[in-house]
């Protein structure tokens, strides 16, 4: 069954360049975290803030093509986790028709989050998140790293 | 009158973060240099170098999204230099129409590459280059960052 994620902010590392969106389960207390890279995390964190950028960024050119072809962005769903790399798949709607696209999630999030659009994930997927690697991720960050990039 | 412009290269400076397009004039000698940032910069590079990686970057799936869509990109203008910021537009053919999207340069080339698709400016850009401001950037840069960065 698809579960609903709202994006809860982005975490980064300044030391090791690495940042983590946290999303979590419409109806629960559980938190699925995806590593993202510095670019990735910023185009999320600026998008959750509404920050608009001088220059549209690549998200937002994304964003404005499919507005100006009148195309629908309808959901995104993070469809599976293979060898700790996690899938996403973006659903464009065109003339009544459903298109899939295969996405980095980082990209899917950003996308939805711009375009006002639900994110998704399984039961399967929440299953094999890997919990364990986030606590030990979040015990190395001091909690100056919390206020300053939490949305 | 347009003028086609070939990428010629990307270089980066390690100590800065910073890279520089290189898009020389086909007819000419002249190179038009353009800064981006190091996202972008890489997102051209490995384009340039048909480096293809395991998931696709950000301009992969906007390339994706245009071919499943059967959107075709005509070509990409990089039009004007303001406050030494340069624009491009995106001209993508849909049905017969052909739209213009205000993009930045580095997206624009990065997606130009990817669709095969020819990149041009004007005569008024590369009289508004900053050459100078090259010049003094490529005098900095040691012998090695050329051998690890151009294409």
């Amino acid at each position: 069954m698809d579960i609903k994620l709202n994006v809860q902010g982005v975490l980064a590392d300044p030391k090791t360049e690495t940042q983590v969106v946290l999303l979590r389960a419409e109806d629960k207390k559980e938190v699925l975290p995806i590593w993202v890279g510095a670019v990735e995390g910023t185009a999320i964190k600026f998008a959750l803030e509404g920050i608009l950028p001088a220059r549209p960024m690549t998200h937002d050119l994304l964003k404005n093509i499919l507005e100006h072809l009148r195309l629908r962005v309808q959901k995104v769903i993070i469809t599976e986790i293979k060898n700790n790399t996690y899938y996403a798949l973006i659903y464009i709607e065109s003339d009544g028709t459903l298109l899939t696209v295969d996405a980095r999630p980082s990209d899917a999030i950003a996308l939805a989050i711009r375009m006002h659009v639900p994110i998704y994930t399984t039961d399967e997927v929440f299953r094999q998140r890997s919990g364990d690697d986030l606590d030990a991720w979040l015990e190395k960050l001091s909690p100056k790293d919390f206020g300053e990039h939490t949305a």
